[in-house]
């Protein structure tokens, strides 16, 4: 039971200590990403995980809400196939994300906008379909930075969407 | 560490005990949901939770590998506002299955292909797109049926991608 509280507390967080992640650590997250399920087992994803700081900076210039990604000591961009595959990919970076908060490790996902830039950035052909890149980092002990405040205020400031008001039961809008 | 374990030894099952899931295992399954992350919290999604044998039965012909819906107890169908919310979809539905697992209840989600078919036996109207339908129950303790052989056959012949495959570092084709 513990551990489904820890899963229900997970937050995306995007204040990280000036701190690598272990690479056994990494290996861990990157092995739940691999080991999460896909439509018929066609696993239609490759990572690419940006650890230089000089790659870091150009991704984080490539999302309207990406600055993070130039701290956050690791990144991890999922490529699939198709549009189609995003389904799958969000499954996967959920398990990464959910196996580095059990291993300490928080993370925030974050659209890369300019998709031409983030292909340069990493030398990734057309082709293969960009799906929101995962930060990794260690939270900051200081707390949340400035960036992480204004995107609180804004983001969590609209709280969450009571079960009651997301559920219905057998048919749509059937709220009993 | 341990439940880093779970997460990595996930399995999609689709054999089921006939055994409804008890509505508060229920809810803690879809608080899962509730509380994973979206772009910007807009949390674009709502479920439809099938239970009725019925509404099942109708759902398990709207794909065509989804005859393991009518012997769910529980099916979760995730509507998400636009085709860009499926990565928060896969991240939504991978919460609820990581924490039913960690409950001891199973999933398997599928797509439903026939999507008119979908939306005529939850009721729900054109707009919001369906991700795949989310199957949930505790494991058939008389081990996987006939049609999990088959698919194990399959798919699980397929292996998974070692992660030295699926990993790049800093540039795209860099294994090292």
């Amino acid at each position: 039971m513990d551990a489904v509280h820890r899963i229900l507390a997970k937050r995306d967080l995007r204040t990280y200590a000036d701190r690598p992640i272990p690479p056994d650590v990494l290996t861990r997250i990157l092995e739940a990403g691999r080991r999460s399920g896909s439509a018929r087992n066609r696993q239609p994803w490759e990572f690419v995980v940006a650890t230089d700081a000089e790659v870091r900076r150009a991704l984080a210039r490539c999302g309207r809400f990406a600055a993070h990604l130039a701290r956050a000591p690791a990144v991890v961009v999922i490529a699939v196939e198709g549009a189609r595959d995003l389904f799958d990919a969000g499954r996967c970076a959920q398990s990464m994300m959910l196996a580095a908060w059990l291993l300490g490790v928080a993370s925030c996902p974050v659209a890369l906008h300019d998709e031409r830039g983030a292909r340069a950035a990493l030398g990734l052909p057309e082709g293969p379909v960009l799906a929101p890149a995962v930060a990794l980092g260690y939270p900051d002990p200081a707390g949340r930075g400035r960036l992480e405040r204004v995107a609180l205020r804004v983001l969590a400031g609209r709280g969450r969407k009571p079960l009651a008001d997301l559920v219905s039961w057998n048919r749509y809008g059937n709220r009993a």
